[in-house]
């Protein structure tokens, strides 16, 4: 769907995140950064998922002569207090059971960044997220799935029970699965058509 | 996921339903009723849904001797006015340009039928969707893809280009994509419990 004349490089781990750029049409490679994924308290979640997400695309643009690379990082905020990745299953529990019956919200920064140039583009999204009420043997059924232990918040809302769980959203569905698909492909289509590397689209 | 004493039909050709009822974990078979896909003008949108629904589940299940019967139906509405499946590219390609830049309402009914008893459970969604401002070249190139022309409104969410034009909604996202999971999760499991049916759940 978007052909470039430089390699795009997808700088995460996150298989749902590969699967959205797959969905997309986008032929690239894989390489996540080892930026370790530290909140600043201080700082607002969009200032932060962005400087994450732009630590990240930095550091793997910083180790190859051209590419593409794009970074991204999402968080999960309610009451002001951002759940990260769950570090044990009772926290995984304890996650689920405040999200349950209550609205939340998912940021997501994405970071797109020019390894020959070192230009970038650098941007942001959110989602408010609706739980309907959950039981604590729906929890602990998820749970034992093993699926929340590696998602900020403890779900994934294309899961098996995720799906279930979530009543409504207000936003971009797509940066509540990790990345939003239609912000990204209007503001990368724009950048690498700026910088000369844009060869088709749509 | 949900386990039941009895067979699961889902009375739907559509291959979305199909992927969503398997993401829930359901076990089912798959038997297309023939009802014509036709709107009562002078009935409201979930009117009209509710009843084709209800319409297509009933008449599988005058067809077995036991069983839940799942019928569903979707429609697009912008400005009072019902998109439903183009009927040529032309008119996928109108569809899409009155849908450009603009939020507009996806209505989703499901009916759970009860093929022993004729017990049934009906109920719908409904969730709005906006697209940001899409190009001639943006809608030809997704029309050259074919998948416009089977989905109501000339588009998927779930598609490669759906993906990118839809800016936000607000809502259950299957009920989008086809299938309101979350509400018909917790209908399905509370009716087939009713019924003596349930095994398991979550």
């Amino acid at each position: 769907m978007i052909s470039i004349s430089v390699p795009i490089i997808l700088a995460s781990q996150s298989p749902r995140r590969a699967q959205l750029f797959r969905q997309i049409g986008l032929t690239f490679s894989v390489q996540p950064s080892s930026v370790p994924e530290e909140i600043d308290p201080a700082a607002s979640p969009e200032a932060n998922v962005m400087r994450l997400a732009a630590l990240k695309a930095e550091q793997v643009a910083a180790g190859i002569p051209k590419g593409i690379v794009v970074g991204s990082d999402t968080i999960v905020v309610i009451d002001g207090e951002v759940l990260g990745k769950p570090s044990d299953a009772a926290d995984a529990a304890r996650m689920l059971a405040r999200l349950s019956g209550r609205t939340h919200t998912v940021y997501t920064g994405f970071a797109v960044v020019d390894a020959g140039t070192k230009k970038n583009y650098i941007d942001w999204e959110r989602t408010d997220v609706t739980f309907r009420r959950l039981s604590a043997e729906e929890i602990d059924g998820y749970i034992a799935t093993g699926s929340p232990m590696d998602k900020a918040g403890s779900y994934g809302i294309q899961d098996d029970f995720g799906a279930v769980f979530v009543e409504r959203i207000a936003g971009d569905y797509y940066t509540v699965v990790g990345f939003p698909l239609a912000k990204f492909y209007v503001a990368f289509t724009a950048f690498t058509r700026s910088l000369g590397y844009l060869k088709g689209t749509p």
